[in-house]
Order: structure tokens, then sequence, then C-alpha cells
């Protein structure tokens, strides 16, 4: 042990750290040397599956052909990203010694938790598997050749694909933060705009995979199954019917993102509040400060909790608006009787594609003074990402512009094309309007942070009182304007001049449809500039553990408050596009029951009393799982609190640099702490749809009401779309608000660090840490989870 | 001042007390002299319209007379108890003095808050007149005679009607609080037992006369209309469309009543917090210590927020439930084509008439030692509260019975009764359960408490992370309770043989009527056991502030826990009622809406993207209101530490009782802001409904979509009934649970009073405050205005 603090560097005073965190090593050789040549494995089987896929994909459409080859390039432009950064330095070994304690602790922590998901979603498969075996079939698919065993080989194949595809858009995202956060940490020694660019880069690459991987994802499993099943040859089963068995992909990423942010949200927020408490409140000492045996707990959070957790949440929301939206797209397609409805199809799958590309601008404008020669030393880092944004948000503006022309043209509605490009638009200011209202609620520029500074003044309950009320407020304008860009866009779409048989208009669905695709067409940059705040954290950490310069911690500071407003806005945008998404597959979920059942089911009455109580159970769903994803943070946070003042106890030298924490003792505590405690929801959200649904069928059976268990599944859904909406959003707000206010009084306002004021403050934002990164995001998988569960147990209901 | 000092009795020394808190009189002479005479005036009004009344009952129906006969009784029998209380001595001057002092505040805020909310009513009223005056009315109604200008009056009529007995309720409340307490207090100097028997006797006038006004009022308006119509007549409206014509009655009530809870509670809250936090957090003085400015304020706030408030709150669940069932009792039987249908119409007055018999003996049960000679002297007074409980409820059971034999037999479905008597039987274990429930998650004998107060051992933050969860974790029995009652209480319902022209069954909705009148079969001895929490609380805080022995002190503190327990389950009953009547209210307007437009409407849609937008805007009002009734108390409470603290700068004495605290500035302070700070919110719990069914309306007239505004509404009124239940139970229980966590520390668990423990378990009582006694309570108000505002303002919509 003391022989490694011999080498150090001229950083610090020997008894002042503890630089060798590695207890002992936590990956074994062959996962190690896996991961070595992971870039060139990459590569090789990139190289050997694109024929296949090619192949696959000529026969299919030409527009699939587009998808793959923008989808490979980006992949490649990912792999340039990642040697950028991995070829930056990764500083002085007392820096590089914390990164290899968090990269243990991270990836022994994604090890297990995967692990353990990895044998849910097997069993879950299988579970799917019996239940597609011993449903009813429809007419139709009869008729199209696809029988009861090949529905459910589908069904499973895609679960598993999306379950897959889910953990390595998790994996990825952990992946470099670990190895980005302290190359950024040395950048920071030489340059601020540096360290910026290595952090954009590493979010940069992450953020193509996940969005590729979605995008690809879905287009392999369209264009196999098309090629697999004959589709659109004489008597099999039609192109607009397609989309419908993909759902399964949608289920499989959603389930393991849940857990994914489940675990790793509650594994960061118990190590970050049983620090705070125990170090900020009662000790006095600063954050991340080496003395407390949970800072690297905390750090290894960051990357489990906010990089791996958002990569699986961002991959699910994209996986599952592109299949909604296909269905939809499908859907009216066919009933316009359009000849060829693959335009409308495979929309969504050119629109990110695009995506990818207009991201790559995005992130390709953020570059180093030396190179760009412009932009002075001293500009604010938020500007330059901001910058690099509304880069991105025009050409998001002009691309959708023409793939709406090139796509949905039609000669029956030559202005619809026109129509949803408005719609697209709607999405598109949507998504900007619901940044800016996060901004204003949790940035302490503006009024509501510093109101709740000012209430900390008077105590702590004050504190609690004014964040909770600010968080509750802040849902009122984002309703209003989801409320209105669903309504317009529905009217864009419905006076598109696209109608069925009968006349009647139908545009109205794909048409907010559109606009959800709009919104999440800047996807990969957004996510981009959300990875980029927990790797400048713990960059931060890093920094700070590692007893740098003050000037070294400047930059990082910046960097870390400027992420906190763009992991802030993310979630702003994650829960617009969900409420977006919600709605869309809630009415592919209608479709579905109404094709399984043959039976029309375009109604949700809410005047029936099952129904009504549907929608009571729905929303206790709600409250329940925040409840239960809250107080799991808690109770791990209060054993961290017991194991890291037991350790100040113990070890009375910690406080004088003169005796090691043991931090590996922390990280375990909380790893199986945080696997434990998410199994509880999770499962709540999993059984408890489908038991409500297979009730309700059973009391429907037996009380002469057909379909009663499909009904009451829809209201439940509905009701708890809504009210999973408002509640991440208050939790989201709130906690980010009492975060940010926290900062505010920091930088001197009311008193500053150390005040009475300070404290209440600090009190505020420990409450906030579960509430915006525990429960409120893993709100934003569930509401889409559900939706997608309903879709693959719809046969249960009926 | 100094004079009054030199008169008082031997319990204190002179420098520790200010007995005059009488800083001027707030009473003007004829109100004072009104008031003197109040009963015998009572007395008299209620002999001289006896006779009108029950010529106007016997032309009606014989069910009338029977219920008049019995809300009469019940007034005599109220005016017993409220002299049997007022003969109670008032203690030594130091106590009568402080209870002056609190009885000043109240009557000034009363009269001012009171003054406000009429002024508003008779704007609303004329506003009513309007719409009402350019509607469109039904063909029915023209036929039958009632002409626009005729129903314009009659909902007029019915709103001020409904507004005037709310305050009256509200004022009943609070004048039987302000006078009992100090004789509770000084009961308690003699015994615990005959301290209970006042404070219930106390709370049994109110009860009895709140629950007694909102039946007689019902009754009065369906009998003067009945005769003023001449209903039932050849040619004529029918009986089973009067109820329809009461809805203003329901709505002035839940108009006068909310503003009531809104201002009361903010009053009460503010208060409270205010008065904790610099006493008991800084300056560690014990609560209601009169060293305290705010002391007075809060004693005040008991009276004006929870007896008042309550009063009107009560009210205007038991007026609203009365009218929605009657509603359905009139469609169910006209679709039934029973002969007298009128058995069905009045079955809920008869109900709520049995309640006030059978609620007196619960309240007679309860005695003094000597009279009962059995019951020993040491005994816990929630046991005997809950004996008289039983005894109610077992009555409550056989008169339920009698009732639907008495009421809803018929010859056309010979078993019909019974189903409904058992649905009643479903109502009231239904509110059993509830209240088990409540008193399971606020109790700190169960488990949920005590893992809250050992949260707080970790701090601040953790305390409120578990209370939090705890919170939402309590909502999921309840929604579970209430989903079996209302299904299952609509099975029996429909399949109790009562069948329309087609054969279709039709008693499911009564079914749930029935189950909510059971629920509420009670509500007269629950109002008991919940007015019976202030008045305790209300007396401990004047024997505290009268520096009485200990021992007195000890029997005060018993009953002020008692009075705890029995407030947070009357919150429970509360909600649990309030649900159940939310989903009649909103059975009766589609009926409305339907008779109204003259088009059938059965279904609310949601998956017509309006309709959806609706329900997001409906939970979004919820999240809103309750962020703007916190807040205000936040706010409030603010102003009330800054107003304590710069006295207790100002005047350095107060701490040594040296000096005396202006207790005159605190309760101006509080009661301006709350009167300012309840508009707000009250505000836009009116308007919202109003604008959004108007610019649906508005939307759907050119988009080509009959009834959207409408549908909107209706949409509305569901998603914001489902979210307030559990936005509201959320609030109550977490507010009552922090309360006792508190509690339970404070008996010196956990390092007792005083301990870092305690301090962090105070912070979560504080924020608890407004939670469980401002935005909570407001909520149970707010779903049943939205119910009956859209019934009243309807006609905007269509």
């Amino acid at each position: 042990m003391d022989d490694d603090i011999e080498g150090l560097g001229p950083y610090q005073e020997r008894p002042r750290t503890f630089p060798n965190m590695r207890n002992k090593s936590h990956a074994p050789l062959l996962f190690r040397a896996l991961m070595r040549i992971n870039v060139r494995v990459l590569l090789v089987l990139l190289l050997l599956c694109a024929g296949a896929i090619f192949y696959v994909g000529a026969s299919t459409s030409p527009i699939i052909v587009f998808v793959f080859s923008v989808c490979i390039a980006s992949f490649f432009l990912s792999i340039y990203l990642t040697k950028w950064v991995l070829l930056k330095d990764e500083g002085p070994p007392e820096m590089s010694q914390i990164s290899d304690a968090i990269r243990d602790g991270a990836e022994g922590f994604f090890r297990t938790q995967y692990g353990t998901i990895s044998k849910m979603a097997l069993l879950l498969g299988l579970a799917i598997l019996g239940i597609y075996l011993f449903r009813t079939t429809t007419p139709q698919q009869e008729a199209s050749g696809i029988g009861r065993s090949t529905s459910a080989y589908i069904t499973v194949i895609a679960f598993l694909f999306g379950a897959l595809c889910s953990g390595i858009a998790g994996y990825v995202g952990m992946w470099v933060s670990v190895r980005a956060n302290v190359r950024v940490s040395s950048a920071a020694r030489r340059s601020a705009r540096e360290a910026l660019q290595v952090a954009v880069r590493a979010g940069g690459f992450s953020a193509l995979v996940v969005v590729g991987m979605a995008v690809m994802g879905v287009a392999i499993l369209y264009a196999s199954f098309y090629v697999w099943l004959g589709v659109d040859s004489p008597g099999r089963m039609k192109s607009v019917d397609l989309p419908l068995l993909l759902v399964g992909y949608g289920f499989g990423a959603s389930f393991v993102a849940l857990f994914a942010q489940l675990g790793g949200g509650i594994y960061t927020k118990a190590a970050d509040v049983g620090a705070d408490l125990v170090g900020k409140v009662e000790q006095g000492i600063p954050e991340d400060d080496p003395r407390n045996p949970a800072v690297i707990a905390d750090l290894v959070g960051d990357n489990v909790g906010d990089c791996a957790a958002r990569g699986a949440d961002l991959f699910e929301s994209i996986a599952a608006e592109i299949i909604s939206a296909m269905i939809l797209g499908g859907t009216m397609a066919q009933r316009c009787k359009i000849e060829d409805p693959s335009g409308f199809i495979l929309f969504p799958l050119v629109v990110h594609s695009f995506d990818l590309i207009i991201s790559s601008f995005g992130i390709f404008s953020i570059r180093t003074k030396r190179e760009s020669g412009v932009i002075g030393a001293t500009e604010d880092p938020m500007e330059i990402l901001q910058k690099g944004y509304s880069v991105t948000v025009v050409l998001a503006v002009l691309t959708f512009g023409l793939s709406t022309r090139w796509l949905l043209y039609t000669e029956q509605a030559p202005s619809a094309w026109l129509n949803f490009a408005l719609c697209g638009l709607v999405g598109i200011i949507t998504a900007y309007i619901f940044v800016w209202i996060t901004k204003y609620y949790t940035d302490y520029k503006h009024e509501p942070v510093r109101t709740l500074a000012l209430a900390s003044s008077t105590g702590h309950g004050t504190n609690i009182i004014a964040g909770v009320s600010l968080g509750l407020e802040s849902t009122a304008l984002p309703v209003l304007v989801i409320s209105v860009s669903i309504v317009s866009a529905f009217w864009l779409g419905r006076t598109s001049g696209l109608v069925d048989d009968t006349g009647n208009p139908t545009g109205g669905l794909f048409g907010t449809a559109v606009a959800t695709m709009g919104m999440l067409s800047t996807a990969a940059y957004v996510l981009t500039m959300d990875m980029f705040g927990p790797i400048a954290d713990n960059a931060g950490g890093i920094v700070e553990m590692s007893q740098q310069p003050e000037s070294v911690r400047e930059i990082t500071d910046v960097l870390d408050a400027v992420g906190n407003t763009t992991k802030a806005t993310t979630k702003g945008f994650a829960i617009g596009s969900a409420a977006l998404a919600s709605f869309l597959l809630f009415s592919a979920y209608m479709d579905e029951v109404a094709a399984l059942s043959n039976v029309p089911f375009k109604q949700v009455d809410i005047a029936i009393p099952e129904v009504f109580v549907g929608g009571l159970l729905g929303s206790m769903l709600i409250f329940l799982f925040s409840a239960w994803a809250c107080s799991a943070v808690g109770r791990t946070a209060q054993e961290v609190v017991n194991e890291v003042r037991r350790q100040f106890i113990e070890r009375p030298g910690i406080m004088d640099y003169k005796e090691k924490p043991d931090y590996g003792r922390c990280v375990s505590i909380v790893a199986s702490a945080s696997l434990r405690e998410m199994i509880k929801p999770g499962a709540l959200a999993i059984i408890s749809p489908t038991v409500i649904g297979f009730v309700f069928r059973i009391l429907g059976y037996y009380t002469g009401q057909p379909l009663l268990g499909a009904k009451v599944v829809a209201a439940m859904l509905m009701f708890a779309t809504v009210s999973g909406i408002l509640m991440a959003l208050f939790l989201n707000t709130a906690g980010g608000a009492w975060d940010n206010a926290k900062k505010y009084i920091e930088t001197g306002a009311l008193g500053g660090k150390g005040s009475d004021c300070h404290k209440a403050a600090i009190t505020g934002d420990t409450v906030g840490d579960p509430f915006k990164d525990t429960a409120g995001p893993s709100l934003h998988v569930l509401i889409k989870m559900l939706a997608t569960i309903t879709l693959v147990m719809a046969p249960i209901f009926l």
C-alpha cells in the first residue's frame, strides 16, 4: 500500500491522500481480455454482418438500405470518437488509480446487475413463449400463414433481442464514461475547452451507438421478418401488419431499461445521499472529499446510475417511439389504401437516421480553440453546447422536411407531406419549449429557484414545503404545452387530406406520431449533452479526490454545473417524448386488441365502474412505484450513513488524513442493497398490469362483459400514463430545483456555504436526489413499459 | 394591563404570565348582542317555520314529514347539548382571558373571511343567473312548464341557499369550539372523564347541527320546489326530474366549503409552522409556550381551520352525496317505471335522518363516571370513543336495513331491497376498513410510523424521503378497498332484479350510491369525533399557556393525542366517501348533459386526443392546486417566522417572561395573509373547469365535433377525481405519519425530546402540516366541487 504512495507526483503531500482505491481486482481475466479487443471485435463483426444485412435489407426496401448505410457509417464515426477519447492521457497516477477504483466498482456492479436482469429476461421470455403458444390467433393471422408457434417465436425473439440491445446500450454508456472521466480530469489541467471537448465526444460516442443501435435493431428485425415470413407475397401477411410483430422488441428494451434505471438510480442516489448526510451535514467536509468513506461509491454511482441507465432509457424511448409510429403508419396506410405503404411504415427509421447525421454535425461543431481559432477562452460552456444544439435543430428542421417530402408524399393527398412536416415542426418546437420550461424551473438564474433558496433561510421545513410546491406547480406549463401539441398535431394530420374508404379523415393519430418523431429528431445530440453531465461530474470528483490545484477544480466545477442543467433539460425532453409516445402506444394497443379479438375496439368508456376502477388502479400504481423507488434509496442511504458513521468512530484518524477509509465496504453495501431493492418496484411494474388484466377478464367472463379485461387495462394504461407524466415532472423538477437552490447558496447568496440556510438547502438537495435520479427517470421508462407490456401480454386479457 | 394580573388565581407567579391577550375588542355590539340571544332566536325561528315547513312537507310526501320531524328533534337535542356545555364553568380568569383572546381572533377572522366569501358567492350567483337566462332549455323542460327564467331562479336560489347553509355550518363549528375549549380546560382540572365529555358533547352539538342542516336544507328545497312547480300534476314536471334542480345547493355548499377550508387551512398551518420553526426548533421552547408570539394565532387557527372548515367540509360532503344519490334514484326509478318513485328519491334523506338518531345514541353513550357507575377512571379515552362508535355502527346496520325495507321495496323486484341493504353494508365495512388503514399508517403503534421515526435518526433528509414514500405507498390499500367496494356494490345493485323496459338490469349505479350512503351513515358521530380533536387541542393550549399544574396538562395531552388520531381517521373517512360521491356525481353529470343536449351521452372515450388532453389537464389541476395551497402556507409561515424572530430580537425580555410578546400582530399578519392567499387556488378551482369546457366547446364547433366541450370536461372530472383521491390520501397520510413519528420520539424513543432525531422529526412534522391540514382537506372539497360546478355550468359547455 505504502509503496504506491511513494511513486506519486508532486501534487500532494504524503499524508493527505489515499491513492490506492483498488481493494481487489473485480474483473476476471477473460472479461478484461474481451474488453481490450472490444473495438476490433465490433469492427470485424460489423463487417461480417454487413453483407448479410444489406442483402436482407435490399430484398425488403431501398429505404432499409439507406437506414443500414447511415447506421453503419455512424458506428464507424463512433469508433473514431472513442479512439480519439482513448488517445487522451489518463493524467498522473493518483488520478488513474482513483479512476481504476471507480471502473472496477462500476463494472463489478454492472456485471452482477445485468446478470440478474438477464436471468429475469430469460424467465420472462419463457413465460411469453408459453402465453403465445396457448393464445388464440386471429383469422387474418391464420390466413396469412402465421400460426400460433410462429407468432410465439417472433415475439420472444424480438423480446430477447430488444433486451440484449438495451443491455448493450447501457453497457456502452458506462464503458465510455468510466474511461472518459479521468481523461476529462486530466484535460482540465490543461484547458477548459479541451476538457469540454473530451466529455462531449465521449458522450457523443455512446449517444451515436445508442441511437444507431435502436434504429438498426428495429430495421434488422423488420427486414428479417419481412424476408422470413414472405411478407407482401400473394396470400401472405401484408407489410402494414408487420410492425405489430415488433412490439416484443420495445418491451424487451423497456424491461431492461427499467431495471437498469432502478438499480442504477438506487445505487447512485443511496451513495450520494449517504455520503452527503454524514460528510457534508454532520462532519462539514466538502463534497467528494477523499476522507469520506462513501465517496468512491458515489462516483461509481454516477456511472452506473446516470450513464448506463440513461443509455438504456433513451434506447427504449427511441425503440418504443419508432415501433408505435410504424404501427400507426401501417394502420393509416392500410385504411387509406395507399399503394406503397413502405414510406409510411419506415418513416421513423429514416427520421432517426437523419438524427444520427445531424447530431454528428452538432457534436463535431464543438472543437478546441486551436482548431476553430475564433472562440475565446473564457466563454460559458453552456453556450457552446447550446450553439451545437442550435446547429442540430436547424439541420433537423431541414432534414425533417426532406424526409416527409421523400416518404410521405402520396398522390391521393398531394399536400399531406406538408401537413406532416408541420407536425414535425410542432414536435421540434415542443421539445424546445420543454427544455426552456425545465430551465426556468431549475436554473438559479430564474425566479423559482431563488424563491426556493429564500425559503431555506427560514429553515429545513419551509425549504421542503417550497420545493414540493415548486415541483407540483412546475407540472402545469409542460402539460399545457403537451396538450396544445397533441391537439394541433392531431388536427394537422387530420386535415392532411388522407381519407379512408368512407371519406373520413384518418391522418390524425399519425400526425401526433410525426410530432413525436419531430420531438425526438435531435435525440442523439440531446443524449450527448446528457451523457456529458455525469462524465463531468465524475471528472470533478476525481480532481477533488486527487487534490488537484484550485484552478483545475474551478474548471471541472463549471463543467459539473453545466452538466446539471443539461441533465435536467434532458429529463424534460425525455418525459415530453414519453408522454407523446405513450399516447401512440395506447392507440397501438387498441388496434392490437381489435385485431386479436376481431371486435372493433375504439372506445374506453370510463363511465363503466370496472373501467373507472382500472383507472384508479393505474394511477395508484404510479404512486406506489414512486414510493418504493424513493424508500429503496432512503433505506439504502441509511445503511450507508450507519457504515460511514461507524468508520468515522472506529477510525478517528480518517479526519486528519492519518487513516484510510474503507471505500470498498461502502461500494459493496450499496451494490448489494440496490440489487435487492430494485426487485420490488420492478416486479410491481411487470406483474400488476398482467394481474389486473387477467382478474378483470375473469370478472368480465362471469358477469357477461366481453373484453372487460382489455378495457380495464386500457384505462389503467391511460391513467397511469397521465399520473406518471405528472409525477415524473414533479419529481424531476423538484429535485433539480433543490439541487440548484443549494448551488445558488453555495455561490455566496443568503449566507453562503456553512450557514443555516445552506444546511436547510442540503436537506432539500438530499430529498431531491431520489426524486430526480431514481423515481423520476424510472417513471419515464415505466410509462412506456406499461404500454409495451400490455401490447405483448394482450392475449392474457382477452 | 397590570391590574388584571393582580386578580389572578394561585396557579402562577406573577412575572411568568401575560394573561390579558385581548388587545382590542374585535366584535361590534350588535353582533355580540345577536350572539347572546342566538339560541332563543333559533328556537323561535324554528317554531315559526315548523308550521309552514310541515305544511309544505305534508303536501309532498309523508317521508318528508318524517325527515323534518327527526331534524327538528335533533335541533332541540343540539340545543340541549350546547346548554349543557355552556353551563360548565370557564375556569379561573387567566384561562378565560386566553380563551377570550382566541375567541376574538377566531371571530374576527371568520367575519372578514366569510365577508369575502359571501361577496364572491353573490357575484357567482349573478353569473349563474346570466348563464341560465341565456341557455337553451330541453324540450322536456319546456313541455313541463319550466321555462328558462324559472330554471335560472331555481338554480341561483339553490346555490345561494347552499352557500348560506354551508356558511352557517362553518360558523356553528367555530362558535361552539371557541366556547368549549376553555370549559374543557377547566374540566380537566377536575377529571379526565369530565373533560372528555365536555369536548364530545360540544363536538356532538355541531355535528348534529351540520348534518341536520344538510338534510333539512335539501328537504326544504325539494318540498318547496315540489309545491311551487306543481310536480307530478298532470302535464307538469315529474318528481324523478326534480333532484337535478337541486345541484345548485351542492355547488353553493362546496363553493363556501372550499374557501373556508383554504382560508382556514392556510391560517392554522401558517401560524403553527411559523410558531414551531422559531419556537421549537430555534429557541427550544415547548409547544404553546406563552413566550411564543405566534401561540395565540396558532390556537385561533385550530378553531378557524379545523372546526369551522371541517364543519363546512362535512356539510358539503353530505349535501353532495344526498343530491347525487337522489338524482340516480330518480333516474333509475324512471327507467324501471316504478309507480311511486318517492322512496328511491328520498332514501338518502331518510338514511341521514337515522344517522342523526343513532349518532345521538353514540354521543350520549359517553357519560361521566358517576352517571354510568361502571367504567373505571383510568381507561383510554380512545377506547371510550371507539365504544361509542361501535354502538353507532351496530345501530347503523340495523336502521339501514330498516330503511331499505321501508323505502326500496318494490313489487317489481321483491328482493331488491335486500341487495341494497347489502350495498349499504359494503359501504359501512368500507368506512371501517378505511379508518383502520388510516390508523395503521398514522399511528405509532404500527410499523410504518416507527420506520419513519427510525429514518429521522439519520437526519432531516432521510426523514423527509421516508415520509414521502410512506405517504405515496399508503395510497395503495385504500384504492384497492374503494375498487372492490365500487365493483361489488355495482354488481349487487345490478343483480337486484330491477330491470328497464328492455329487460336490462339498471340498479348498478344506484347500488354504488347506496354504498356511499352506507359509508356516510354514521357521519354525525364521525364528525363529533373529529370536532373533538381541535377542541381538545385548544384546551391543551389554554392549559399550557395559563401554566396549570403538570397533572392537568397530562390530561389534556392525552385528549390531544386521541384527537390527532380521530382527526386522521376522519380524513380517511372523508376521502373515501368523496371518492364514491364523485363517481356518482360524474354519472349525474352525464345524465344532465344527455338531458340538456337531448343526445345520448353514455361514454367518455379517452382515445380521442382532446378527451385525453382533458384528462391530462384535470390531473394537472390537482397538482397545481396542491402546489398553490402548500406554497401559500409556506409563504405565510415565512412571514410569521420573520415576525417572531423580530420580536425575540427587539424584546429580549420575552424569553425570561419579563416582556409581553405582541400576539395581536401575529394574529393580524396571519389573518390578512391567509385571506390573500386563499384566492389564487380557489379561483383556479372555479375558473379552470369552466374555461376548459368553453374552449373545447368552441374547438369542437370549429372542428365539427359535437359535445366536445362536455366530453372533455367529463374526462377532466374523472382524471381530476382519481388524481385528487390519490393526492389527498398521500398528503393526509404523510402529514399524519410525520406528526405521530415526532410524537413517538417525544415519548422518549430514539433519543427523545431535544435529540437530533427529534429535530429531524420536527422538520417532517412541519412539512406535513400544510399537507394534512391545508392541501389534503381542500382536495376533498375540490373533487366534489369540480363535480357540482360542472353540473351547474354544463350549459356553457354545450
